[in-house]
């Protein structure tokens, strides 16, 4: 089978990373498609970021050649996954409900951990309409500065085990959700801290979309009917701008 | 005070009628602005189109040249708002969340009820994400085909007061919320074969946007930032474009 | 047109400074009518003073002379809402629930902050009736005992910013609503200590009135009917003592 | 012991099926002591009514002279609870929040059946503030007009015998609250219609009533403190007219 | 009347101390009959062991030869309530809701506090299931290590006062349930350091019982309907082994 | 990897049903290990046999002589998950989650169809544990007796197709899942009947078990830990009667 996983933002190096992740996921017969948007922000920190992803990620997928099985949505907390639901009829899996629903399958409560609080909201949002925020007992992300986090990542680490050590102490969380596609790198870290199973959101979206397609399912067309016909001006984004 | 109202498709008579809708809400010192995107879907039908549309608005708001004080957005059960409080600042009023919150403070439960079933989950998600989803009763469409829909708009609202009537003696809704932007007209008809308040979104939004102008309210930084400076390819959209 | 404000205490004082912050958020063709119960506690501070405030305020409303368009309930957390609604048809808002709407439409979250613990779980109350919970992230009010709270006001502006601040770094809130009739005052000062929205429900209120009054709706009959005809004793209370 | 039951409408005869009722369950130690308010409605259908009688009520248990060791407030969806609890300190057990306490310990989901629909909105607020609502799966009431309810009770018996069985089947509750302190001689008969438990209020409450006091159970002081002393204008009611 | 009280663990000084504990509660015409399981764990500390107990329950009552009116399951936040309603019809009390619904009926919120913390999941499960968690505040356990817990239990009660006043103080609770059949004698100790009501299971359950039964109320054959017959291998289990 | 899938009843043609519906899933690589409890129930149809089945289930996988990688507890709405996760650390999908997990990845809303009324409250505990009712809009069974469903299983599947378009249209369900181990043989059927996705929790739990298993995870030690070493009775219960 063919999974497109697609970047919400336009850095490579992030695609390729996320690549990597999917990779150690997927299964033999996996073929991992990662693509990077043509247009949008260079990191996506925010709702006006995230729509504008959400649009240039429909963008890409829609310039795919190959057929494929699904779509992975890399972004924690980002918008797009109903209207590519939408577009393309396979399952979508957004890595943020991804993550919720492996954590809701290892332990009653799940904390999500990241690093900057503005993303919070959004994720909060996102679990909120799928359903899985009730067993979620805390949103935290390190109160570093914004600068000192991206200068010093052992820094960010720490800070982030330290968040995720409260929400298993205070919260009584069961499980961890890294809240953050670029997180995996800190998986085994934070387990080491916390002893308790932490997921990560690329690698459960894989393994979910991977389930997906072999059990026959497709994304509901009551939930996500296939556009009507009608005059759309300036889509596809890149082509209408060719 | 100056309000601009967006529509969310890029139909000029749409754009129109939603300004002579709003005007009717509108108090004596109030200028309001009626915008039509300059890209995207002729109508918004689902999650796709609406998220091009969020884009689209977003360029759109951002061209306007004078200074503004709020922004309503016109499409019922639309994305968009949270980028455009964090781009602008100002406060950004959502149509459907200001027919929800007019209707909370005119009875306990209200219903929505709108001509086309497929928007209904949207409309659900947006109300859950503002956390205005516990007291509503019912999201209730006619069962009528698309094109028998268009095709008699008199039957549309006959079907539209019938499934109200429904929501009010079914359901126990106190209040009827038209799910529409283009549905103003009906709210007396709605009203006589209920005799339950009807709220019609767009004048809603715009009296509770010229409220929070008033009481000097801005939208919540905490909720919004303001993005932060960074590459953002392709943006603005019809910038970009030209 | 003309808004109705109760005060639910019989302290004049705390009725002329309501009718102050009131006459803040009036529109200019908008008459304020403050009034203050002719009997009940001089402040309210628990559900026995509430109810008899309710009773009060009713029986005080009945007696204005001139027509009317809209109610202002104004005690944080009090009871009388829905009585005022059924005896008097038009719109009638509750403090409690105009700031928390207005909250709503500035930021995912909010908190509401007050000085009393005690009063804490009336203004739950009034907020879960009201469907309004759900976002309510905090309710909290300074540990200081009553008499030192009374004594030094600054003290508790300052021990009010205190749990402003809390409510915000900690639980998360995006907005602040001051839990008390009399603290508008204080808003410039949280919203310093804060750099968030803080909403004063007097104001809230009076703007979601007028805005409902120029939209020409009502409070909604199945949800507050008016009183069935019928042997009532001692009612109107003061008219019944006369 | 000594219970205090409190019929909330003016209406003697009530009051005397209230005390027979409670008598049946209460226990061979139980004193039970019916009282009538001294003013308010002669009956209590909609929320002015219930506020005016709540205030009613704790005027009348104000001028009980024998003490006594908790207090049941046999009406339906009706306010005051909290306010006898500041009050007296000994258990207040409201028939509304009794019945779904009894009906939560039988079955897993119940409904509540009643004959006024106006009388609905009003136990659903109560049921909410006791947080008693998420297993109550339906409140139905007769739709027959009030006139001829009252003047055939036959009718109005197989009516609501009727709504039990909707809830039964469609609703899925294990369990049927009747929803009026009046109603409690149809337990039978809805029992026989439906094969499930019928829990009638004031039997349950009076139940409750002897079971905290037989455990040495307060309200407790934190959610209904006593009041402050402090000046309050015309209390009691009856005391300051007299 | 007669009511069997289940330990949940093979320990027969647990059953004697639940059975003091119940007799405190009883009224004079009530039998109280204590039985311990005739296999299973000697502590249950686990859902493992939880259902073990469950079923050893099951199969110790169903040996009670003497005909009993209600059934209390002892063991806080075990398993086993539906179970037996189901084989003997009549009402059974689970001592872990017959806490919550007492809290409930004393004040707005409540809070567990117990000694283990891998307990707490258990309980929360229940208190979901029964639909009690609404009000709950917080489920609060000690964090010493199991083996000095047990070692000094005058370590153990100061703990859980600490707790129980953090639970009123920090989420303000106003009533504590103490969440574990064994820690009856604590209740004196942890109200004087709260100076709210403190529930215990055991005595709560064995009123509400009591209640039940006098109000003629049995278990809803709908939520728990008797058993079909089938052949079942191996039960009764001690049976089946005798 | 090896998969121990659990049949929660005594019945071997059941087991083999559910051996040969869990290979459809299974990957090339997965070994699938079908398990018979030894004791038991014939079939399992309520609380009683719930927990006396979780019992034996957990007696025969501790039976397993060979190493396994994850249990799935094939009874929908059957007892046993958290005592199977303690017991043996592994991921443990009890296929009711299972099915409403993946249900949640492909639609909004989804409901649980099934035949027996009498085991819809079972199910609605789980999915209330499990913190995914949220979005369940349904649980239907068919209406018809035991009796005749048995008889005619092409009624019993044609009825099952009505109730599953019941919920499409009446309860707007986006999927739906199939409330019996037994029931895959319908899936196509109710699929073309409704046109929306439909799952059959045996193959989604297999699919999501090799998914938690690839991605290295297992049962939380916190929700779930490792029972600790004590005197039990009569355990395992196969071995005590040996």
């Amino acid at each position: 089978m063919r999974i497109v996983i697609a970047n919400v933002n336009t850095t490579e190096a992030v695609t390729e990373a996320v690549r990597q992740q999917a990779m150690k996921a997927a299964g033999p017969g996996t073929e991992v498609v990662a693509v990077t948007p043509s247009f949008g922000p260079e990191s996506v920190e925010g709702s006006f970021e995230s729509y504008l992803a959400a649009v240039a990620v429909m963008d890409r997928v829609a310039a795919v050649r190959e057929p494929f099985d699904a779509v992975v949505l890399a972004g924690f907390g980002e918008h797009g996954k109903e209207g590519l639901a939408e577009l393309f009829g396979v399952p979508v899996v957004d890595i943020t409900e991804a993550a919720a629903h492996v954590a809701g399958l290892l332990g009653r409560n799940y904390a999500v951990v990241t690093s900057l609080r503005r993303t919070l909201g959004q994720i909060e949002d996102r679990l909120r309409v799928a359903g899985l925020a009730e067993r979620c007992v805390s949103l935290r992300a390190t109160d570093l500065p914004v600068l000192e986090l991206e200068a010093d990542p052992d820094l960010a680490a720490r800070r982030i085990a330290e968040q995720a050590v409260q929400a298993v102490d205070v919260d009584r969380a069961d499980v961890i959700c890294l809240g953050c596609a670029g997180m995996a790198g800190l998986a085994e870290h934070v387990e080491e801290a916390t002893s308790v199973p932490v997921v990560d959101g690329v690698t459960a979206a894989v393994g979910l979309a991977e389930t997906l397609v072999r059990l026959g399912l497709r994304s509901s067309p009551s939930a996500y009917p296939a556009p009507r016909r009608k005059t759309i001006t300036g889509w596809p984004v890149t082509g209408s701008r060719a």
